[in-house]
Protein backbone atom coordinates (compact mmCIF):
# COMPACT_ATOMS: atom_id res chain seq x y z
CA UNK A 1 0.00 0.00 0.00
CA UNK A 2 1.14 3.59 -0.61
CA UNK A 3 2.63 5.31 2.76
CA UNK A 4 1.90 9.32 1.76
CA UNK A 5 -0.95 8.81 3.95
CA UNK A 6 1.06 7.70 6.98
CA UNK A 7 3.95 9.70 6.35
CA UNK A 8 1.71 12.89 6.48
CA UNK A 9 0.47 11.62 9.99
CA UNK A 10 3.93 10.97 11.02
CA UNK A 11 5.97 14.37 9.61
CA UNK A 12 2.98 16.05 12.10
CA UNK A 13 4.39 14.93 15.28
CA UNK A 14 1.46 12.11 15.69
CA UNK A 15 2.46 8.80 17.40
CA UNK A 16 0.87 6.32 15.04
CA UNK A 17 -0.47 2.91 16.53
CA UNK A 18 -1.07 0.29 13.48
CA UNK A 19 -3.77 -2.12 14.14
CA UNK A 20 -1.76 -5.18 15.11
CA UNK A 21 -4.30 -7.59 13.37
CA UNK A 22 -4.51 -6.54 10.20
CA UNK A 23 -8.33 -7.23 10.44
CA UNK A 24 -11.65 -5.41 11.57
CA UNK A 25 -11.42 -5.32 15.49
CA UNK A 26 -14.32 -7.26 17.93
CA UNK A 27 -15.31 -4.75 20.31
CA UNK A 28 -13.25 -5.61 23.53
CA UNK A 29 -10.45 -5.16 21.35
CA UNK A 30 -11.02 -1.88 20.11
CA UNK A 31 -11.71 -0.92 23.46
CA UNK A 32 -8.34 -2.38 24.74
CA UNK A 33 -6.22 -0.28 21.56
CA UNK A 34 -7.78 3.02 22.53
CA UNK A 35 -6.54 3.60 25.71
CA UNK A 36 -4.43 7.04 25.44
CA UNK A 37 -5.29 7.19 22.03
CA UNK A 38 -6.53 10.86 20.55
CA UNK A 39 -7.62 9.95 17.51
CA UNK A 40 -8.74 7.05 14.88
CA UNK A 41 -8.64 6.31 11.45
CA UNK A 42 -11.16 3.89 11.76
CA UNK A 43 -12.48 0.82 9.46
CA UNK A 44 -15.65 -1.08 9.87
CA UNK A 45 -14.88 -1.43 14.04
CA UNK A 46 -18.06 -1.40 16.29
CA UNK A 47 -17.74 2.20 17.32
CA UNK A 48 -20.68 2.70 19.56
CA UNK A 49 -21.65 4.11 23.43
CA UNK A 50 -19.40 1.49 25.14
CA UNK A 51 -16.39 1.72 23.22
CA UNK A 52 -16.52 5.72 23.76
CA UNK A 53 -17.72 5.36 27.46
CA UNK A 54 -14.73 3.45 28.14
CA UNK A 55 -11.97 5.11 25.95
CA UNK A 56 -12.06 8.60 27.43
CA UNK A 57 -9.31 10.22 25.75
CA UNK A 58 -10.46 9.97 22.25
CA UNK A 59 -11.73 12.93 20.19
CA UNK A 60 -11.84 12.09 16.82
CA UNK A 61 -12.96 9.28 14.13
CA UNK A 62 -11.77 9.77 10.96
CA UNK A 63 -13.57 6.76 8.82
CA UNK A 64 -11.93 5.89 5.68
CA UNK A 65 -14.98 5.23 3.40
CA UNK A 66 -18.29 6.71 3.02
CA UNK A 67 -20.31 4.26 5.39
CA UNK A 68 -21.51 4.95 9.27
CA UNK A 69 -23.32 1.91 10.01
CA UNK A 70 -20.82 1.22 12.25
CA UNK A 71 -20.51 4.75 14.33
CA UNK A 72 -23.33 5.31 16.54
CA UNK A 73 -23.26 9.14 15.79
CA UNK A 74 -25.40 10.33 18.87
CA UNK A 75 -23.07 8.53 21.42
CA UNK A 76 -20.27 9.99 19.78
CA UNK A 77 -21.98 13.30 19.91
CA UNK A 78 -22.80 12.96 23.83
CA UNK A 79 -19.30 12.06 24.32
CA UNK A 80 -17.92 15.09 21.84
CA UNK A 81 -16.27 12.91 19.88
CA UNK A 82 -16.10 14.29 16.44
CA UNK A 83 -16.64 12.09 13.20
CA UNK A 84 -16.04 12.40 9.56
CA UNK A 85 -15.99 10.15 6.61
CA UNK A 86 -14.72 10.34 3.02
CA UNK A 87 -17.89 11.06 0.85
CA UNK A 88 -15.56 11.61 -1.98
CA UNK A 89 -13.21 9.01 -2.09
CA UNK A 90 -15.18 6.06 -3.79
CA UNK A 91 -16.55 7.94 -6.52
CA UNK A 92 -14.13 7.23 -9.45
CA UNK A 93 -13.48 3.68 -8.32
CA UNK A 94 -16.99 2.66 -8.37
CA UNK A 95 -17.16 4.37 -11.51
CA UNK A 96 -14.58 2.94 -13.10
CA UNK A 97 -15.60 -0.68 -12.30
CA UNK A 98 -19.16 -0.03 -13.17
CA UNK A 99 -17.82 0.73 -16.72
CA UNK A 100 -15.40 -2.48 -17.06
CA UNK A 101 -18.60 -3.98 -16.04
CA UNK A 102 -20.66 -2.12 -18.86
CA UNK A 103 -18.30 -2.33 -21.10
CA UNK A 104 -17.73 -6.14 -20.95
CA UNK A 105 -20.98 -7.26 -20.98
CA UNK A 106 -22.28 -4.84 -23.40
CA UNK A 107 -19.53 -6.52 -25.97
CA UNK A 108 -20.30 -9.75 -25.04
CA UNK A 109 -16.49 -10.46 -24.35
CA UNK A 110 -16.86 -13.08 -21.26
CA UNK A 111 -18.50 -16.04 -23.60
CA UNK A 112 -15.70 -14.98 -25.89
CA UNK A 113 -12.75 -15.44 -23.37
CA UNK A 114 -14.34 -18.45 -21.82
CA UNK A 115 -14.47 -20.25 -25.72
CA UNK A 116 -10.80 -19.68 -26.50
CA UNK A 117 -9.73 -20.86 -23.23
CA UNK A 118 -11.08 -24.01 -24.64
CA UNK A 119 -10.00 -23.19 -27.93
CA UNK A 120 -12.87 -22.84 -29.85
CA UNK A 121 -12.83 -19.46 -31.95
CA UNK A 122 -16.39 -18.07 -31.22
CA UNK A 123 -17.06 -14.39 -32.59
CA UNK A 124 -19.90 -12.68 -29.90
CA UNK A 125 -21.76 -9.90 -31.21
CA UNK A 126 -22.20 -7.06 -28.56
CA UNK A 127 -24.61 -4.03 -28.84
CA UNK A 128 -21.61 -1.55 -27.49
CA UNK A 129 -22.36 1.40 -25.54
CA UNK A 130 -22.50 3.85 -28.13
CA UNK A 131 -25.99 4.95 -29.03
CA UNK A 132 -27.29 2.15 -26.47
CA UNK A 133 -29.63 3.70 -24.00
CA UNK A 134 -28.73 3.85 -20.22
CA UNK A 135 -30.85 4.39 -17.19
CA UNK A 136 -28.66 5.38 -14.38
CA UNK A 137 -31.21 5.12 -11.53
CA UNK A 138 -29.57 7.24 -8.58
CA UNK A 139 -27.71 10.46 -9.15
CA UNK A 140 -25.57 11.37 -6.78
CA UNK A 141 -21.73 11.49 -6.90
CA UNK A 142 -21.27 8.07 -8.51
CA UNK A 143 -24.16 8.39 -10.28
CA UNK A 144 -23.01 11.84 -11.71
CA UNK A 145 -19.66 10.32 -12.63
CA UNK A 146 -21.30 7.06 -14.48
CA UNK A 147 -23.52 9.40 -16.29
CA UNK A 148 -20.26 11.42 -17.81
CA UNK A 149 -18.46 8.17 -18.48
CA UNK A 150 -21.71 6.30 -20.43
CA UNK A 151 -21.71 10.11 -22.25
CA UNK A 152 -18.36 9.98 -23.43
CA UNK A 153 -18.87 6.41 -25.21
CA UNK A 154 -21.87 8.09 -26.75
CA UNK A 155 -24.67 6.35 -24.99
CA UNK A 156 -28.34 7.91 -24.40
CA UNK A 157 -28.70 8.60 -20.70
CA UNK A 158 -31.69 8.68 -18.93
CA UNK A 159 -31.83 9.37 -15.37
CA UNK A 160 -34.13 8.44 -12.53
CA UNK A 161 -34.09 10.20 -8.87
CA UNK A 162 -36.80 11.57 -6.67
CA UNK A 163 -34.46 14.29 -5.50
CA UNK A 164 -33.61 15.42 -9.07
CA UNK A 165 -35.04 18.22 -11.10
CA UNK A 166 -34.92 18.38 -15.41
CA UNK A 167 -32.36 21.57 -14.50
CA UNK A 168 -30.04 19.99 -12.58
CA UNK A 169 -29.29 17.76 -15.79
CA UNK A 170 -27.57 19.00 -18.57
CA UNK A 171 -30.14 19.03 -21.59
CA UNK A 172 -28.42 16.07 -23.29
CA UNK A 173 -29.28 13.67 -20.62
CA UNK A 174 -32.88 12.83 -19.72
CA UNK A 175 -35.00 12.70 -16.35
CA UNK A 176 -37.37 10.03 -16.75
CA UNK A 177 -39.94 7.73 -14.46
CA UNK A 178 -38.75 4.62 -12.88
CA UNK A 179 -41.24 2.64 -15.61
CA UNK A 180 -40.87 4.39 -18.29
CA UNK A 181 -37.10 4.24 -18.10
CA UNK A 182 -37.18 0.51 -17.38
CA UNK A 183 -39.07 -0.03 -21.00
CA UNK A 184 -37.10 1.21 -22.88
CA UNK A 185 -33.45 0.86 -21.22
CA UNK A 186 -30.63 -1.66 -23.00
CA UNK A 187 -28.07 -1.07 -19.71
CA UNK A 188 -29.86 -0.43 -15.86
CA UNK A 189 -27.10 0.58 -13.40
CA UNK A 190 -28.18 1.13 -9.56
CA UNK A 191 -25.99 3.73 -7.65
CA UNK A 192 -29.40 4.75 -5.38
CA UNK A 193 -28.70 5.16 -1.16
CA UNK A 194 -31.00 3.07 0.92
CA UNK A 195 -32.29 -0.09 0.82
CA UNK A 196 -35.62 -0.95 -0.83
CA UNK A 197 -35.87 -2.99 -3.32
CA UNK A 198 -36.01 -1.26 -6.91
CA UNK A 199 -36.45 -3.54 -9.30
CA UNK A 200 -38.34 -6.79 -8.60
CA UNK A 201 -40.44 -9.17 -10.64
CA UNK A 202 -43.22 -6.24 -12.15
CA UNK A 203 -39.75 -4.31 -12.97
CA UNK A 204 -38.25 -6.88 -15.07
CA UNK A 205 -41.56 -7.96 -16.80
CA UNK A 206 -41.25 -4.74 -18.59
CA UNK A 207 -38.06 -4.48 -19.24
CA UNK A 208 -36.76 -4.96 -22.46
CA UNK A 209 -35.49 -8.32 -24.04
CA UNK A 210 -31.82 -8.65 -23.89
CA UNK A 211 -31.11 -5.84 -20.81
CA UNK A 212 -28.01 -5.37 -19.27
CA UNK A 213 -28.41 -4.95 -15.36
CA UNK A 214 -25.23 -3.36 -13.08
CA UNK A 215 -25.64 -2.97 -9.03
CA UNK A 216 -22.84 -1.66 -7.13
CA UNK A 217 -25.23 0.11 -4.93
CA UNK A 218 -27.13 -2.54 -2.31
CA UNK A 219 -27.48 -5.92 -2.52
CA UNK A 220 -31.44 -5.68 -1.41
CA UNK A 221 -32.45 -3.16 -4.03
CA UNK A 222 -32.64 -5.96 -6.29
CA UNK A 223 -35.03 -9.07 -5.57
CA UNK A 224 -32.94 -11.56 -6.26
CA UNK A 225 -35.57 -14.30 -7.13
CA UNK A 226 -36.60 -12.00 -9.91
CA UNK A 227 -33.35 -11.61 -11.20
CA UNK A 228 -32.62 -14.98 -11.96
CA UNK A 229 -36.45 -15.84 -13.02
CA UNK A 230 -35.30 -12.85 -15.78
CA UNK A 231 -32.12 -14.29 -16.61
CA UNK A 232 -33.71 -17.89 -16.77
CA UNK A 233 -36.10 -16.44 -19.80
CA UNK A 234 -33.38 -14.55 -21.43
CA UNK A 235 -35.37 -11.09 -20.47
CA UNK A 236 -31.91 -9.87 -18.61
CA UNK A 237 -29.27 -10.93 -20.82
CA UNK A 238 -26.74 -10.00 -18.50
CA UNK A 239 -25.80 -8.96 -15.35
CA UNK A 240 -22.78 -7.68 -13.07
CA UNK A 241 -23.05 -7.85 -9.49
CA UNK A 242 -20.92 -6.37 -6.38
CA UNK A 243 -22.98 -6.21 -3.42
CA UNK A 244 -25.49 -9.28 -2.33
CA UNK A 245 -28.20 -9.46 0.12
CA UNK A 246 -25.77 -11.99 2.18
CA UNK A 247 -22.35 -11.35 2.60
CA UNK A 248 -20.35 -13.48 1.63
CA UNK A 249 -22.30 -14.54 -1.17
CA UNK A 250 -22.47 -18.23 -2.43
CA UNK A 251 -25.83 -18.20 -3.87
CA UNK A 252 -27.90 -19.37 -6.86
CA UNK A 253 -26.37 -16.73 -9.10
CA UNK A 254 -22.89 -18.43 -8.87
CA UNK A 255 -24.29 -21.24 -11.60
CA UNK A 256 -24.91 -18.02 -14.17
CA UNK A 257 -21.84 -17.64 -16.58
CA UNK A 258 -23.26 -14.81 -17.91
CA UNK A 259 -23.71 -13.04 -14.64
CA UNK A 260 -20.34 -10.91 -13.81
CA UNK A 261 -19.51 -11.23 -9.90
CA UNK A 262 -17.38 -9.62 -7.69
CA UNK A 263 -17.08 -9.75 -3.55
CA UNK A 264 -17.90 -5.94 -2.72
CA UNK A 265 -14.78 -4.83 -4.06
CA UNK A 266 -16.13 -1.57 -6.14
CA UNK A 267 -13.65 0.69 -4.36
CA UNK A 268 -10.64 -1.61 -4.12
CA UNK A 269 -7.95 0.70 -6.40
CA UNK A 270 -4.44 1.43 -5.10
CA UNK A 271 -5.99 4.25 -5.94
CA UNK A 272 -8.84 4.81 -4.22
CA UNK A 273 -7.20 3.29 -1.23
CA UNK A 274 -4.86 5.90 -1.25
CA UNK A 275 -7.60 9.34 -1.65
CA UNK A 276 -9.46 7.88 0.75
CA UNK A 277 -6.61 7.31 3.18
CA UNK A 278 -5.37 11.20 2.43
CA UNK A 279 -9.05 12.42 3.58
CA UNK A 280 -8.81 10.57 6.34
CA UNK A 281 -5.56 11.43 7.68
CA UNK A 282 -6.44 15.19 6.75
CA UNK A 283 -9.92 15.17 8.35
CA UNK A 284 -8.15 13.71 11.39
CA UNK A 285 -5.45 15.88 11.79
CA UNK A 286 -8.23 18.81 11.53
CA UNK A 287 -10.48 17.64 13.92
CA UNK A 288 -7.82 17.23 16.87
CA UNK A 289 -6.73 20.64 15.88
CA UNK A 290 -3.21 19.94 14.57
CA UNK A 291 -1.89 22.01 10.82
CA UNK B 1 -28.63 -7.07 -38.54
CA UNK B 2 -29.84 -3.11 -38.88
CA UNK B 3 -31.60 -3.12 -42.37
CA UNK B 4 -31.09 0.69 -42.54
CA UNK B 5 -28.08 0.14 -45.22
CA UNK B 6 -30.07 -2.05 -47.29
CA UNK B 7 -33.18 -0.11 -47.21
CA UNK B 8 -30.90 3.08 -47.98
CA UNK B 9 -29.94 1.28 -51.68
CA UNK B 10 -33.13 0.06 -52.19
CA UNK B 11 -34.81 3.37 -52.03
CA UNK B 12 -32.23 4.99 -54.89
CA UNK B 13 -33.84 2.21 -56.93
CA UNK B 14 -30.75 -0.07 -56.79
CA UNK B 15 -31.52 -4.13 -57.31
CA UNK B 16 -29.91 -5.80 -54.22
CA UNK B 17 -28.60 -9.43 -55.39
CA UNK B 18 -27.48 -10.71 -51.62
CA UNK B 19 -24.72 -13.15 -51.17
CA UNK B 20 -27.11 -16.07 -50.80
CA UNK B 21 -24.25 -18.72 -49.06
CA UNK B 22 -23.93 -16.10 -45.59
CA UNK B 23 -19.88 -16.79 -45.81
CA UNK B 24 -17.10 -15.56 -47.45
CA UNK B 25 -17.31 -16.24 -51.37
CA UNK B 26 -14.38 -18.32 -53.55
CA UNK B 27 -12.85 -17.01 -56.39
CA UNK B 28 -15.23 -19.21 -58.70
CA UNK B 29 -18.45 -18.51 -56.73
CA UNK B 30 -17.74 -14.46 -57.01
CA UNK B 31 -17.16 -14.39 -60.71
CA UNK B 32 -20.06 -16.54 -61.00
CA UNK B 33 -22.21 -14.04 -58.43
CA UNK B 34 -20.53 -10.90 -60.25
CA UNK B 35 -22.11 -11.71 -64.08
CA UNK B 36 -24.10 -8.23 -64.73
CA UNK B 37 -23.27 -6.66 -61.58
CA UNK B 38 -22.20 -2.83 -61.37
CA UNK B 39 -21.19 -2.30 -57.73
CA UNK B 40 -20.03 -4.59 -54.76
CA UNK B 41 -20.49 -4.52 -51.31
CA UNK B 42 -17.41 -6.44 -50.14
CA UNK B 43 -16.16 -8.58 -47.03
CA UNK B 44 -12.80 -10.65 -47.35
CA UNK B 45 -13.82 -12.26 -51.06
CA UNK B 46 -10.33 -12.81 -53.19
CA UNK B 47 -10.70 -10.01 -55.52
CA UNK B 48 -8.11 -10.20 -58.35
CA UNK B 49 -7.12 -9.52 -61.91
CA UNK B 50 -8.92 -12.97 -62.77
CA UNK B 51 -11.94 -12.27 -61.19
CA UNK B 52 -12.34 -8.35 -62.70
CA UNK B 53 -10.93 -9.69 -65.94
CA UNK B 54 -14.34 -12.02 -65.75
CA UNK B 55 -16.60 -10.07 -64.63
CA UNK B 56 -16.47 -7.01 -67.33
CA UNK B 57 -19.71 -5.25 -65.77
CA UNK B 58 -18.39 -4.32 -62.53
CA UNK B 59 -17.40 -0.75 -61.74
CA UNK B 60 -17.42 -0.03 -58.02
CA UNK B 61 -16.09 -2.33 -55.36
CA UNK B 62 -17.24 -1.05 -51.82
CA UNK B 63 -14.79 -2.50 -48.87
CA UNK B 64 -16.93 -2.72 -45.38
CA UNK B 65 -14.10 -2.35 -43.07
CA UNK B 66 -10.50 -0.92 -43.39
CA UNK B 67 -8.24 -4.03 -44.30
CA UNK B 68 -7.77 -3.84 -48.26
CA UNK B 69 -5.40 -7.35 -48.29
CA UNK B 70 -7.62 -9.05 -50.01
CA UNK B 71 -7.82 -6.38 -53.02
CA UNK B 72 -5.44 -6.25 -55.56
CA UNK B 73 -5.78 -2.94 -55.76
CA UNK B 74 -3.42 -2.32 -59.31
CA UNK B 75 -5.54 -5.00 -60.94
CA UNK B 76 -8.94 -2.85 -60.43
CA UNK B 77 -6.94 0.34 -61.01
CA UNK B 78 -6.17 -1.15 -64.59
CA UNK B 79 -9.89 -2.57 -65.03
CA UNK B 80 -11.42 0.35 -64.02
CA UNK B 81 -12.76 0.25 -61.04
CA UNK B 82 -13.35 2.03 -58.23
CA UNK B 83 -12.42 0.52 -54.64
CA UNK B 84 -13.13 2.38 -51.45
CA UNK B 85 -12.99 1.29 -48.19
CA UNK B 86 -14.42 2.39 -44.22
CA UNK B 87 -11.59 3.89 -42.50
CA UNK B 88 -13.61 5.59 -39.92
CA UNK B 89 -16.20 2.68 -39.12
CA UNK B 90 -14.10 0.35 -36.93
CA UNK B 91 -12.55 3.45 -34.46
CA UNK B 92 -14.96 3.44 -32.17
CA UNK B 93 -15.87 -0.16 -31.55
CA UNK B 94 -11.74 -0.88 -31.17
CA UNK B 95 -11.48 1.38 -29.03
CA UNK B 96 -14.41 0.70 -26.73
CA UNK B 97 -13.29 -2.89 -26.37
CA UNK B 98 -9.71 -2.12 -25.84
CA UNK B 99 -11.43 0.21 -22.96
CA UNK B 100 -13.53 -3.00 -21.62
CA UNK B 101 -10.02 -4.93 -21.65
CA UNK B 102 -8.38 -2.32 -19.92
CA UNK B 103 -10.49 -1.48 -17.34
CA UNK B 104 -11.15 -5.59 -16.43
CA UNK B 105 -7.68 -5.98 -15.94
CA UNK B 106 -6.69 -2.86 -14.49
CA UNK B 107 -9.08 -3.85 -11.65
CA UNK B 108 -8.33 -7.33 -11.51
CA UNK B 109 -11.86 -8.71 -12.49
CA UNK B 110 -11.42 -12.02 -13.11
CA UNK B 111 -10.09 -13.69 -10.63
CA UNK B 112 -12.39 -11.82 -8.72
CA UNK B 113 -14.95 -13.62 -10.77
CA UNK B 114 -14.12 -16.76 -11.48
CA UNK B 115 -13.53 -17.66 -7.63
CA UNK B 116 -17.13 -15.97 -6.58
CA UNK B 117 -18.31 -18.34 -9.71
CA UNK B 118 -16.30 -21.32 -7.19
CA UNK B 119 -18.28 -19.39 -4.15
CA UNK B 120 -15.13 -18.57 -3.15
CA UNK B 121 -15.36 -14.24 -1.43
CA UNK B 122 -11.86 -13.58 -2.86
CA UNK B 123 -11.17 -9.66 -3.05
CA UNK B 124 -8.95 -8.62 -5.42
CA UNK B 125 -6.90 -5.63 -5.18
CA UNK B 126 -6.03 -3.76 -9.05
CA UNK B 127 -4.72 -0.57 -9.88
CA UNK B 128 -7.35 1.16 -11.63
CA UNK B 129 -7.02 3.54 -14.82
CA UNK B 130 -6.63 6.71 -12.65
CA UNK B 131 -2.83 8.23 -12.71
CA UNK B 132 -1.94 4.80 -14.10
CA UNK B 133 0.99 5.12 -17.00
CA UNK B 134 -0.52 4.17 -20.09
CA UNK B 135 1.78 3.97 -23.44
CA UNK B 136 -0.34 4.29 -26.44
CA UNK B 137 1.60 2.38 -29.38
CA UNK B 138 0.57 3.52 -33.03
CA UNK B 139 -1.08 6.82 -33.00
CA UNK B 140 -3.80 6.83 -35.82
CA UNK B 141 -7.24 7.20 -35.65
CA UNK B 142 -7.77 4.23 -33.14
CA UNK B 143 -4.76 5.33 -31.17
CA UNK B 144 -6.38 9.09 -30.61
CA UNK B 145 -9.64 7.99 -29.50
CA UNK B 146 -8.05 5.42 -26.80
CA UNK B 147 -5.88 7.92 -25.71
CA UNK B 148 -8.92 10.12 -25.34
CA UNK B 149 -10.98 7.70 -23.41
CA UNK B 150 -7.74 7.09 -21.06
CA UNK B 151 -7.60 10.43 -20.03
CA UNK B 152 -11.52 10.09 -19.17
CA UNK B 153 -10.22 8.02 -16.95
CA UNK B 154 -7.73 10.18 -15.13
CA UNK B 155 -4.58 8.25 -16.70
CA UNK B 156 -1.23 9.45 -17.85
CA UNK B 157 -1.23 9.35 -21.66
CA UNK B 158 2.65 8.71 -23.03
CA UNK B 159 2.46 8.08 -27.23
CA UNK B 160 5.20 6.43 -29.36
CA UNK B 161 4.69 6.79 -33.01
CA UNK B 162 7.64 7.66 -35.20
CA UNK B 163 5.18 9.82 -37.50
CA UNK B 164 3.70 12.00 -34.40
CA UNK B 165 5.24 15.22 -33.98
CA UNK B 166 5.19 16.76 -30.24
CA UNK B 167 3.33 19.45 -31.65
CA UNK B 168 0.58 17.39 -32.85
CA UNK B 169 -0.40 15.87 -28.97
CA UNK B 170 -2.07 18.06 -26.69
CA UNK B 171 -0.07 19.18 -23.98
CA UNK B 172 -1.16 16.96 -21.18
CA UNK B 173 -0.06 13.60 -23.38
CA UNK B 174 3.52 12.82 -23.40
CA UNK B 175 5.39 12.07 -26.94
CA UNK B 176 7.73 9.29 -25.91
CA UNK B 177 10.13 6.84 -27.40
CA UNK B 178 9.59 3.49 -27.30
CA UNK B 179 11.65 1.89 -24.91
CA UNK B 180 11.51 4.83 -22.23
CA UNK B 181 7.49 4.33 -22.32
CA UNK B 182 7.99 0.68 -22.08
CA UNK B 183 10.56 1.26 -19.19
CA UNK B 184 7.77 3.41 -17.51
CA UNK B 185 4.09 2.25 -18.22
CA UNK B 186 1.59 0.48 -15.95
CA UNK B 187 -0.66 -0.34 -19.84
CA UNK B 188 0.99 -1.25 -22.80
CA UNK B 189 -1.78 -1.02 -25.68
CA UNK B 190 -0.96 -1.58 -29.63
CA UNK B 191 -2.30 0.40 -32.12
CA UNK B 192 0.29 0.18 -34.51
CA UNK B 193 0.03 -0.60 -38.26
CA UNK B 194 2.27 -2.75 -39.77
CA UNK B 195 3.27 -6.39 -38.88
CA UNK B 196 6.77 -5.77 -37.55
CA UNK B 197 7.04 -7.77 -34.09
CA UNK B 198 6.93 -4.51 -31.34
CA UNK B 199 7.08 -6.25 -28.31
CA UNK B 200 10.18 -8.87 -27.97
CA UNK B 201 12.13 -10.28 -25.01
CA UNK B 202 14.60 -7.28 -24.99
CA UNK B 203 11.56 -4.98 -24.44
CA UNK B 204 9.37 -7.56 -21.47
CA UNK B 205 12.66 -7.75 -20.48
CA UNK B 206 12.87 -3.63 -19.55
CA UNK B 207 9.17 -3.72 -18.80
CA UNK B 208 8.25 -2.70 -14.98
CA UNK B 209 6.70 -5.44 -13.31
CA UNK B 210 2.98 -6.12 -12.83
CA UNK B 211 2.43 -4.37 -16.82
CA UNK B 212 -0.15 -4.96 -18.47
CA UNK B 213 -0.36 -5.98 -22.43
CA UNK B 214 -3.46 -5.33 -24.77
CA UNK B 215 -3.12 -6.17 -28.28
CA UNK B 216 -5.72 -5.68 -31.19
CA UNK B 217 -3.56 -4.66 -33.63
CA UNK B 218 -2.07 -7.47 -35.61
CA UNK B 219 -1.04 -10.83 -33.95
CA UNK B 220 2.93 -10.19 -35.19
CA UNK B 221 3.52 -7.35 -32.93
CA UNK B 222 3.93 -9.74 -30.15
CA UNK B 223 6.60 -12.31 -30.02
CA UNK B 224 4.29 -14.97 -28.00
CA UNK B 225 7.00 -16.87 -26.83
CA UNK B 226 8.82 -13.62 -24.79
CA UNK B 227 5.11 -12.70 -23.77
CA UNK B 228 4.69 -16.16 -22.26
CA UNK B 229 8.08 -15.94 -20.67
CA UNK B 230 7.19 -12.79 -19.25
CA UNK B 231 3.29 -13.89 -18.07
CA UNK B 232 5.26 -17.27 -15.91
CA UNK B 233 7.35 -14.37 -13.79
CA UNK B 234 4.59 -12.51 -13.53
CA UNK B 235 6.73 -9.52 -14.95
CA UNK B 236 3.14 -9.37 -17.65
CA UNK B 237 0.48 -8.99 -14.73
CA UNK B 238 -2.54 -9.71 -17.16
CA UNK B 239 -2.92 -9.30 -20.82
CA UNK B 240 -5.82 -9.11 -23.61
CA UNK B 241 -5.70 -10.16 -27.24
CA UNK B 242 -7.55 -10.15 -30.11
CA UNK B 243 -5.02 -10.90 -32.31
CA UNK B 244 -3.05 -13.74 -32.90
CA UNK B 245 -0.12 -15.36 -35.55
CA UNK B 246 -2.33 -17.35 -36.62
CA UNK B 247 -6.84 -17.59 -37.01
CA UNK B 248 -8.37 -19.32 -35.03
CA UNK B 249 -5.91 -19.34 -31.88
CA UNK B 250 -5.38 -22.59 -30.13
CA UNK B 251 -1.88 -22.06 -28.86
CA UNK B 252 -0.29 -22.13 -25.30
CA UNK B 253 -2.20 -18.33 -24.43
CA UNK B 254 -5.10 -20.35 -24.17
CA UNK B 255 -3.77 -22.09 -20.26
CA UNK B 256 -3.38 -18.59 -19.11
CA UNK B 257 -6.31 -17.44 -17.00
CA UNK B 258 -4.60 -13.58 -16.66
CA UNK B 259 -5.23 -13.43 -20.12
CA UNK B 260 -8.25 -12.47 -21.63
CA UNK B 261 -8.98 -13.71 -25.45
CA UNK B 262 -10.98 -12.44 -27.92
CA UNK B 263 -10.94 -14.08 -31.25
CA UNK B 264 -10.69 -11.11 -33.70
CA UNK B 265 -13.95 -9.21 -32.45
CA UNK B 266 -13.05 -5.98 -31.91
CA UNK B 267 -15.29 -4.69 -34.53
CA UNK B 268 -17.93 -6.98 -33.74
CA UNK B 269 -20.15 -4.37 -32.43
CA UNK B 270 -24.34 -3.89 -33.80
CA UNK B 271 -23.04 -0.42 -34.00
CA UNK B 272 -20.00 -0.47 -35.94
CA UNK B 273 -21.48 -3.02 -38.12
CA UNK B 274 -24.06 0.04 -39.06
CA UNK B 275 -21.53 2.80 -39.50
CA UNK B 276 -19.33 0.45 -41.88
CA UNK B 277 -22.24 -0.32 -44.01
CA UNK B 278 -23.92 2.57 -43.65
CA UNK B 279 -20.51 4.72 -45.36
CA UNK B 280 -19.79 1.58 -47.62
CA UNK B 281 -23.25 2.00 -49.22
CA UNK B 282 -22.79 5.60 -49.57
CA UNK B 283 -19.49 5.36 -50.85
CA UNK B 284 -20.64 2.78 -53.62
CA UNK B 285 -23.35 5.20 -54.26
CA UNK B 286 -20.74 7.71 -55.15
CA UNK B 287 -18.88 5.72 -57.24
CA UNK B 288 -21.72 4.28 -58.98
CA UNK B 289 -22.99 7.78 -59.64
CA UNK B 290 -26.08 7.58 -57.69
CA UNK B 291 -27.19 10.03 -56.04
Amino acid sequence: MDQTPLELLKSKGVDVVPNPYGRKLSEDEIISHLQDIDGLIAGLEPLNGTVFQNCSQLRAIARVGIGMDNVDLDAAKASGIKVSNTPEGPTEAVAEITMAAALTLSRSILPANKALHQKQWSKSFGRGLKNSKVLIIGYGRIGRRVAELFRVFGAQIMVCDPLIKPKDLRNDLRLIELQQGIESADIITLHAAGNDPILKSAEFKAMKKGVIILNSSRGSTIDEKALIGALDIGKVASAWLDVFPEEPYTGELTEYDQVLLTPHMSTYSVQCRKDMEMAAVNNLLWDLGIE
